[in-house]
């Protein structure tokens, strides 16, 4: 479908407008009661200074589409889950393109809907097609999205601490590991739909506990001394999970805001487990907390200037945070006005931020083999950022040839020609870009692409190696062919001295054996030892979904991990190597 | 006037409605027009979302008041200029009491009408009484202050630039001093409502220049060097004007906001005359200026979380600046969210702040007698925070037993009993509070208040003293009482060590030959010897104004400086004084 094509099949006219009949609506459930009640209020208009009227439309026909309060409601809740992560709260676009009403009645009602439904090889899901919604959801959010997005409201302190749940004190805690997990090797999975982790043990692939969490667990990260793990839901739900308890379990949880992806530890030597912090999307805002009871000590607003223009941003998004390892910071990714802070605990009361101007957009990353640089995304401008985390610079902002890289957390590989090097995959694309991270061991090549490699094809999320392994794996999960998002494709890295090195690829689905859906095949994640790395198979919830176990020497599938208990596996986070940053 | 007087007497029941017929009115000149052509649109909704809509208000009645569009511009201006700075453009209140409709809507046309008109012995001008605005325009303002505030628009880089003139290059001004103006003698006068400074020259009082400048100029700062003098407007309009020409005047002019009243010069060592910063009150934010140019360079916003409360607050104002002796920072204050930023200057592209939490409604402050400690009012919450510059760290947050401490830059003074104190007068009522400054001489006493004086009347706006002198000079401009508000204290400092220390009243006015309308005396400023105290006589803009320059030893006039230029002076700036932070 070409963009042409996209803003000539309009079904309305560019001014007609649709309104919500009878009621304010409201963001999913923290909005107030609507007190509209004559004929409609439309434009979702700010509840705080329009609350008590009725807003009349001019030009609104009879006819025009509609949206009632329960669907706008419903449809609030499906833009959070499915597609605020990329297109923003507000619309204003940043992994995805911007969705405010301007663009959205312009595309008008029909060639939204088959976007949702088909999909792009850009990046764009195939929602419909792949049966996570339905006809009528797609018809929904198509109307839905002709209609100004609601403002959610602000999340501060009084809110945090409602919410807050110390469940398990400190003193009421075991003194000693009081199980006999092997916790270094255990495997925090997430389970998307069901909002809920499973510890899965990395030898016996039993799984040792499921825990309800936040929706959509996003990321887990381990503390420091690595009996903690924190895990957040894309609801702002930050559960804290004692790995020492007999059976692991919630000891404290807080919700931090609407919309959320980011949690992490301090590392620092001195500062082991002392505060966690957590980054959201709305509000615009990060905050830390004690790291053994969640406590909310300080919230920071990330709203500001975008670097670059220095215009105003009223929605900057905490994406990707790591915690050095060389100073007592967590280093921040301010996606919109692509700012990276380095935020420096050693004094929240007097809190000291940085703020490095970097490139829009900044989304996730990874430290480098030494820990001692971070690579980070700013996927919409097809950048990499290097932070010097060390010196509290950045050293470098390069291209990655690619449409929007996202590399999770990257991988390291051992080049045989560059020496040390970072990986990361692209969202819109099939290829894969190498950048060299030694500038000691090989400074020309240091902070530069040295080489492109092609994967299976676009909508790739992430690459994965390990320090024993000699493989890359690059996955392509939101590719709308069912044969490309269900497969993995593997290059061997002594063979990258080659002109254009080929990959294997790995059925993943067909091994799961599943049949039914479109499972999509995400995350590698080794095991402590390097010996196996698990990809997720993620099928709709109500089909069965796996984790398949590949043998990191062979190639070959090892097992396959299958339980009603399954529902929509996504991230998986290795304990040891999430805790000690191998990737 | 009671408390609860002023909530009974309210003209319309709480819920009564009023509207602005036929336009979506604006803020001030900035505002797009308005679209509204309908019957009605009330409650300036937000212009970015409605700005197509009428509004229909439920509940207005025929002979409800209105405001016209062109009413509203006027208003907007009005209080703008007159009310916005003590009442905050979002009207959440901050040295003045918060106008949200709630209230105001409460309270009612008459008693907002008489408020104005009457003003309040708490520093709340008498506007009507005084002549500052007709009974027409206070009319207008209770009317205005029904409906709901404007939220002006952003004001970041494009805007600045658009903004800037660089009305002669560095490379084309005078390589040496051209006049013969002993500059470090010069006063920068404000001509509040004429929108100018004058220059007078210190020995012969003479007006060396008139300089058109923003509107009601808050503040002069001087270079490092002592060559460029820096003012700002209430409108945010920065001059920085170059003291080397044969006629000193306007090299370089930019608008940093809607509404602002802070500038400051960068006087590290190593970084004289490198940078200039301001800061505004609207949009809530600072920006950075290259010292040679006034080109902005980064605009950072201040919005973020109240220091204590930890809520979001959408318009944390930026009120006094100062710039460190001891590191390459600026000092900020911001006002509602009770912080105080130290400002690196040292990598602006990655700059770094460090946020002390203090107190709510930061004001104004100066330096103790030594330069290394900021002494600054959280004005509404009658406390002082003091600020170790040379340590980067709040050291004392204590209150004054006053209500709402105004110090500008407050008063030094070796007191006989306490050593090296600084002294704040207050808004609110006639107390002067003195705080010892000296830690290592007078341990017992640092950072305490030590003695409480009573001076004139509530409405002080500043006190002021010199190294060279034995008096503490305390104003009340804007006490409604013209017998006080006229003339000014004069405390002996070696007769400070008695039980009730008294003082001497000089009548400025009288000394002026004023009789017309009511003037009022404002903010002795010392020549640079410390010989001379030089008094504004402020009056109304078609009335006679003066300056009265008092001899500091004899406390007798020494002369009376009247010009038909010097229309509404209020603040006055020794250029060494002011340079040198002496006061």
């Amino acid at each position: 479908m070409t963009r042409t094509a996209f803003r000539r099949s309009s079904l309305f006219a560019s001014a007609a407008l649709v309104a919500v009949v009878s009621g304010t609506g409201g963001f999913a459930q923290t909005a107030p009661e609507g007190h509209g009640d004559g004929p409609a209020a439309a434009y979702q208009p700010s509840m705080t200074t329009l609350g008590e009227l009725n807003v009349e439309i001019p030009g609104r026909k009879p006819g025009d589409p509609v949206v009632t309060p329960s669907e706008y409601q419903r449809a609030n809740t499906i833009y959070f889950e499915r597609c605020a992560g990329c297109h923003g709260v507000l619309r204003k676009g940043a992994t995805g393109k911007a969705l405010t009403t301007d663009i959205t009645r312009e595309s008008g009602f029909e060639l939204l809907r088959d976007f949702i439904t088909y999909g792009s090889p850009a990046g764009m899901p195939n929602w419909g097609t792949s049966g996570e919604l339905t006809e009528e959801d797609v018809d929904l959010m198509a109307r839905y999205l002709l209609l100004e997005p609601a403002e959610p409201p602000e999340f501060g302190m009084p809110e945090m601490r409602a919410s807050w749940q110390l469940i398990v004190p400190p003193e009421e805690r075991p003194t000693e590991k009081m199980n006999d997990i092997d916790i270094d090797n255990l495997f925090s999975v997430t389970l998307r739909d069901a909002g809920q982790i499973a510890l899965i043990d990395g030898a016996s692939y039993e799984i040792k506990a499921v825990i309800d969490t936040g929706y959509a667990v996003h990321i887990s990260r381990i503390s420091a001394s690595g009996r903690y793990l924190f895990v957040i839901g894309r609801d702002a739900v930050v559960n804290m999970i004692d790995l020492w308890m007999e059976s692991p379990d919630t000891v404290a949880q807080i919700k931090v805001g609407s919309e959320a992806r980011s949690v992490e530890t301090s590392k620092m030597a001195g500062y082991e487990d002392k505060y966690a912090i957590a980054g959201s999307y709305w509000p615009p805002q990060y905050v830390i907390m004690d790291g053994d009871t969640l406590e909310p000590l300080k919230i920071k607003s990330t709203r500001g200037m975008i670097y670059d223009e220095q215009t105003y941003h009223p929605e900057p998004r905490v994406a990707a945070i790591v915690s050095s390892h060389y100073r007592p910071e967590f280093i921040v990714n301010v996606k919109e006005t692509g700012k990276i802070l380095l935020v420096d605990y050693s004094d929240i009361a007097n809190l000291k931020v940085t703020e490095i101007e970097a490139e829009r957009f900044l989304h996730d990353g990874g430290f480098d083999s030494t820990k001692r640089y971070f690579l980070t995304a700013a996927n919409a401008r097809g950048k990499v950022a290097v932070i010097d985390t060390k010196e509290g610079e950045l050293v470098a902002l390069l291209e990655t040839d690619g449409q929007t890289p996202h590399p999770g957390r990257g991988a390291n590989l051992d080049h045989p020609v560059y020496g040390p090097v970072w990986a990361t995959s692209h969202l819109g694309d099939d290829t894969v870009a190498l950048i060299g991270t030694d500038p000691e061991g090989h400074p020309d090549h240091a902070w530069k692409m040295v080489q492109q490699l092609y994967a299976l094809g676009g909508g790739s999320l992430f690459v994965k190696s390990h320090p024993t392994s000699e493989h890359l794996y690059v996955d392509a999960p939101l590719n709308p062919d069912a044969e490309v998002s269900g497969s993995v494709a593997v290059f061997k890295v002594p063979e990258l001295d080659q002109e254009e090195p080929e990959y294997t690829v790995l059925p993943i689905v067909e091994w799961a054996g599943i049949t039914e859906g479109q499972p999509r095949v995400v995350q590698g994640e080794f095991n402590k030892e390097g010996t196996e790395i698990w990809f997720s198979v993620w099928n709709a919830a109500d089909l069965t979904s796996a984790i398949v176990v590949v043998d990191d020497k062979t190639l070959e599938p090892k097992h396959v991990i299958k339980d009603e208990r399954l529902i929509t596996p996504t991230g998986k986070f290795n304990v040891y190597n999430t805790r000690a940053d191998v990737y």
